[in-house]
Protein backbone atom coordinates (compact mmCIF):
# COMPACT_ATOMS: atom_id res chain seq x y z
CA UNK A 1 0.00 0.00 0.00
CA UNK A 2 2.59 2.14 0.48
CA UNK A 3 4.57 1.45 -2.55
CA UNK A 4 5.22 3.71 -6.01
CA UNK A 5 2.02 2.75 -6.81
CA UNK A 6 -0.05 4.82 -4.90
CA UNK A 7 -2.31 7.42 -6.69
CA UNK A 8 -0.50 10.07 -9.18
CA UNK A 9 -0.59 13.54 -6.73
CA UNK A 10 -1.08 12.10 -3.82
CA UNK A 11 1.64 14.13 -2.04
CA UNK A 12 1.27 17.28 -4.23
CA UNK A 13 -1.31 18.94 -1.67
CA UNK A 14 -2.40 21.49 -3.73
CA UNK A 15 -4.81 22.74 -1.33
CA UNK A 16 -1.65 24.43 0.20
CA UNK A 17 -2.64 27.68 -0.58
CA UNK A 18 0.48 29.39 -1.26
CA UNK A 19 -1.18 32.93 0.40
CA UNK A 20 -1.81 31.19 3.51
CA UNK A 21 0.69 28.22 3.53
CA UNK A 22 3.47 31.16 4.01
CA UNK A 23 5.05 30.97 7.74
CA UNK A 24 4.68 34.48 9.01
CA UNK A 25 0.93 34.94 6.79
CA UNK A 26 0.14 30.89 8.49
CA UNK A 27 1.09 32.73 11.72
CA UNK A 28 -0.96 35.99 11.03
CA UNK A 29 -4.28 34.09 9.73
CA UNK A 30 -3.89 31.69 13.18
CA UNK A 31 -3.79 34.48 15.42
CA UNK A 32 -7.07 36.35 13.55
CA UNK A 33 -8.56 32.83 13.71
CA UNK A 34 -8.39 32.61 17.19
CA UNK A 35 -9.31 36.08 17.90
CA UNK A 36 -12.76 36.91 16.10
CA UNK A 37 -13.06 40.16 17.50
CA UNK A 38 -10.30 41.04 15.68
CA UNK A 39 -6.52 42.72 17.11
CA UNK A 40 -5.02 45.72 17.66
CA UNK A 41 -1.46 46.25 14.97
CA UNK A 42 0.92 45.71 17.96
CA UNK A 43 -0.91 42.57 19.37
CA UNK A 44 -0.75 40.19 16.14
CA UNK A 45 3.14 42.26 15.81
CA UNK A 46 3.98 40.89 19.28
CA UNK A 47 2.32 37.31 18.97
CA UNK A 48 3.70 36.29 15.58
CA UNK A 49 7.16 38.21 16.53
CA UNK A 50 6.86 40.27 13.18
CA UNK A 51 8.78 43.46 12.62
CA UNK A 52 6.33 46.26 11.32
CA UNK A 53 7.64 46.12 7.97
CA UNK A 54 6.98 42.52 7.92
CA UNK A 55 3.31 42.82 9.20
CA UNK A 56 2.90 45.64 7.28
CA UNK A 57 3.76 43.76 3.81
CA UNK A 58 1.90 40.65 4.84
CA UNK A 59 -1.30 42.12 5.27
CA UNK A 60 -1.04 44.05 2.19
CA UNK A 61 -0.67 40.17 0.80
CA UNK A 62 -3.94 39.08 2.78
CA UNK A 63 -5.88 42.20 2.42
CA UNK A 64 -5.50 42.36 -1.10
CA UNK A 65 -6.45 38.59 -1.39
CA UNK A 66 -9.79 39.42 0.59
CA UNK A 67 -8.69 37.18 3.86
CA UNK A 68 -8.43 40.16 6.35
CA UNK A 69 -9.63 43.80 6.74
CA UNK A 70 -7.84 46.57 8.31
CA UNK A 71 -9.21 49.69 9.88
CA UNK A 72 -8.14 52.86 11.46
CA UNK A 73 -9.64 54.41 14.28
CA UNK A 74 -8.46 56.73 16.92
CA UNK A 75 -8.24 55.16 20.62
CA UNK A 76 -7.75 57.89 23.88
CA UNK A 77 -6.31 60.22 20.56
CA UNK A 78 -3.84 57.84 19.35
CA UNK A 79 -3.84 55.77 15.48
CA UNK A 80 -4.91 52.38 15.83
CA UNK A 81 -5.16 49.94 13.28
CA UNK A 82 -7.21 46.72 13.78
CA UNK A 83 -7.25 43.71 12.40
CA UNK A 84 -9.79 41.42 11.45
CA UNK A 85 -9.98 37.85 9.35
CA UNK A 86 -12.99 38.40 6.70
CA UNK A 87 -15.54 35.65 6.30
CA UNK A 88 -13.49 34.71 3.35
CA UNK A 89 -10.87 34.46 4.73
CA UNK A 90 -12.09 31.68 7.14
CA UNK A 91 -13.43 29.64 4.58
CA UNK A 92 -10.32 29.88 2.91
CA UNK A 93 -8.44 28.83 5.90
CA UNK A 94 -10.55 26.16 7.30
CA UNK A 95 -10.00 24.58 3.82
CA UNK A 96 -6.24 25.51 4.21
CA UNK A 97 -6.54 23.45 7.29
CA UNK A 98 -8.02 20.56 5.96
CA UNK A 99 -5.49 19.95 3.82
CA UNK A 100 -2.77 20.20 6.72
CA UNK A 101 -4.47 18.19 8.74
CA UNK A 102 -3.79 15.51 5.43
CA UNK A 103 -0.39 16.18 5.85
CA UNK A 104 -0.06 15.67 9.62
CA UNK A 105 -2.74 12.03 8.76
CA UNK A 106 0.04 11.16 6.15
CA UNK A 107 2.99 12.01 8.11
CA UNK A 108 2.30 10.16 11.24
CA UNK A 109 0.87 7.26 9.62
CA UNK A 110 4.06 6.88 7.41
CA UNK A 111 6.04 7.33 10.88
CA UNK A 112 3.92 4.98 12.69
CA UNK A 113 4.41 2.45 9.95
CA UNK A 114 8.10 2.59 9.75
CA UNK A 115 8.42 2.48 13.54
CA UNK A 116 6.35 -0.58 13.35
CA UNK A 117 8.03 -3.17 10.54
CA UNK A 118 11.57 -1.92 11.28
CA UNK A 119 12.45 -5.18 8.77
CA UNK A 120 10.49 -3.74 6.04
CA UNK A 121 12.74 -0.65 6.63
CA UNK A 122 15.38 -3.44 6.27
CA UNK A 123 14.76 -4.19 2.45
CA UNK A 124 16.03 -0.80 1.50
CA UNK A 125 19.07 -1.03 -0.95
CA UNK A 126 22.46 0.29 0.65
CA UNK B 1 -7.53 32.93 27.77
CA UNK B 2 -7.49 33.93 24.09
CA UNK B 3 -7.34 38.02 24.42
CA UNK B 4 -4.11 39.85 23.52
CA UNK B 5 -2.67 39.09 26.93
CA UNK B 6 -1.31 35.54 25.36
CA UNK B 7 2.36 35.35 25.33
CA UNK B 8 4.21 36.75 23.06
CA UNK B 9 5.74 34.79 20.02
CA UNK B 10 2.84 32.23 20.85
CA UNK B 11 2.27 32.27 16.63
CA UNK B 12 5.75 33.02 15.31
CA UNK B 13 5.95 28.96 14.74
CA UNK B 14 9.31 29.44 14.54
CA UNK B 15 9.69 25.78 14.19
CA UNK B 16 8.30 25.54 10.33
CA UNK B 17 11.62 25.09 9.29
CA UNK B 18 11.50 26.87 5.51
CA UNK B 19 13.02 24.57 3.95
CA UNK B 20 10.62 21.78 4.53
CA UNK B 21 7.84 24.18 5.12
CA UNK B 22 7.83 25.03 1.49
CA UNK B 23 4.78 23.18 -0.19
CA UNK B 24 6.40 21.41 -2.85
CA UNK B 25 9.74 20.43 -0.28
CA UNK B 26 7.12 19.21 2.23
CA UNK B 27 5.27 17.02 -0.56
CA UNK B 28 8.94 15.52 -1.39
CA UNK B 29 10.05 15.05 2.01
CA UNK B 30 6.33 13.49 3.18
CA UNK B 31 6.72 10.68 0.28
CA UNK B 32 10.32 9.89 0.85
CA UNK B 33 9.10 9.69 4.75
CA UNK B 34 6.06 7.40 4.16
CA UNK B 35 8.57 5.56 1.41
CA UNK B 36 11.81 4.52 4.57
CA UNK B 37 13.23 2.01 0.80
CA UNK B 38 13.53 5.41 -0.63
CA UNK B 39 11.53 6.09 -4.51
CA UNK B 40 12.66 6.86 -7.94
CA UNK B 41 12.87 9.90 -9.48
CA UNK B 42 10.11 9.63 -11.45
CA UNK B 43 8.19 7.97 -8.67
CA UNK B 44 8.44 11.12 -6.62
CA UNK B 45 7.73 13.31 -9.59
CA UNK B 46 4.36 11.54 -10.11
CA UNK B 47 3.08 11.39 -6.63
CA UNK B 48 4.13 15.08 -6.13
CA UNK B 49 2.65 16.28 -9.65
CA UNK B 50 6.00 18.40 -10.39
CA UNK B 51 7.78 18.94 -13.28
CA UNK B 52 11.64 17.76 -13.72
CA UNK B 53 12.94 21.06 -13.80
CA UNK B 54 10.90 21.64 -10.46
CA UNK B 55 11.73 18.12 -8.75
CA UNK B 56 15.18 18.48 -9.51
CA UNK B 57 15.75 22.24 -8.28
CA UNK B 58 13.84 20.94 -5.10
CA UNK B 59 16.10 17.79 -4.33
CA UNK B 60 18.86 20.27 -4.67
CA UNK B 61 17.86 22.09 -1.60
CA UNK B 62 16.94 19.31 0.44
CA UNK B 63 20.54 17.33 -0.55
CA UNK B 64 22.19 21.11 0.03
CA UNK B 65 20.65 20.81 3.43
CA UNK B 66 21.59 17.34 4.46
CA UNK B 67 17.51 15.95 4.58
CA UNK B 68 17.78 13.89 1.34
CA UNK B 69 20.41 11.84 -0.42
CA UNK B 70 20.51 11.00 -4.40
CA UNK B 71 22.16 8.07 -5.85
CA UNK B 72 22.50 6.93 -9.94
CA UNK B 73 22.51 3.61 -10.59
CA UNK B 74 21.52 2.22 -14.23
CA UNK B 75 18.51 -0.22 -13.86
CA UNK B 76 18.21 -2.57 -17.08
CA UNK B 77 21.25 -0.41 -18.45
CA UNK B 78 19.24 2.55 -18.04
CA UNK B 79 20.20 4.99 -15.72
CA UNK B 80 18.33 5.88 -12.57
CA UNK B 81 18.12 8.51 -9.69
CA UNK B 82 17.13 7.02 -6.19
CA UNK B 83 16.29 9.29 -3.69
CA UNK B 84 16.01 8.76 -0.01
CA UNK B 85 15.04 10.71 2.93
CA UNK B 86 18.29 10.91 5.39
CA UNK B 87 18.62 10.31 9.12
CA UNK B 88 18.90 13.42 9.85
CA UNK B 89 16.17 14.74 7.65
CA UNK B 90 13.75 11.88 9.24
CA UNK B 91 14.40 13.90 12.35
CA UNK B 92 13.85 17.41 11.25
CA UNK B 93 10.89 16.02 9.69
CA UNK B 94 9.55 15.17 12.82
CA UNK B 95 10.55 18.20 14.31
CA UNK B 96 8.44 20.29 11.63
CA UNK B 97 5.67 18.08 12.05
CA UNK B 98 5.39 18.30 15.80
CA UNK B 99 5.15 22.09 15.02
CA UNK B 100 2.70 21.37 12.24
CA UNK B 101 0.80 19.57 14.85
CA UNK B 102 0.43 22.53 17.04
CA UNK B 103 -0.66 24.63 14.39
CA UNK B 104 -3.45 22.65 13.35
CA UNK B 105 -4.42 22.36 17.56
CA UNK B 106 -4.26 25.92 17.70
CA UNK B 107 -6.50 26.53 14.61
CA UNK B 108 -8.70 23.61 15.63
CA UNK B 109 -9.05 24.97 19.55
CA UNK B 110 -9.85 28.54 18.35
CA UNK B 111 -12.25 27.30 15.51
CA UNK B 112 -14.07 25.12 18.02
CA UNK B 113 -14.14 28.39 20.65
CA UNK B 114 -15.87 29.97 18.00
CA UNK B 115 -18.37 28.07 16.76
CA UNK B 116 -19.38 27.18 20.67
CA UNK B 117 -19.44 30.86 21.36
CA UNK B 118 -21.12 32.95 19.20
CA UNK B 119 -22.11 35.66 21.66
CA UNK B 120 -18.43 36.26 22.20
CA UNK B 121 -17.71 36.93 18.36
CA UNK B 122 -21.15 38.90 18.76
CA UNK B 123 -18.76 41.37 21.21
CA UNK B 124 -16.59 42.04 18.33
CA UNK B 125 -16.84 45.90 17.29
CA UNK B 126 -18.42 46.74 14.28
Amino acid sequence: MSGPERAAGQFAYEGLDRVIHERARLGVLTSLIAHPKGLAFGDLRRMCQLTDGNLSRHLQVLTEAGFVEVSKSFEQNRPQTFCRITAEGRARYLDYLSVLEQVVRDAAAAVTADAAAPGLAGLAPA
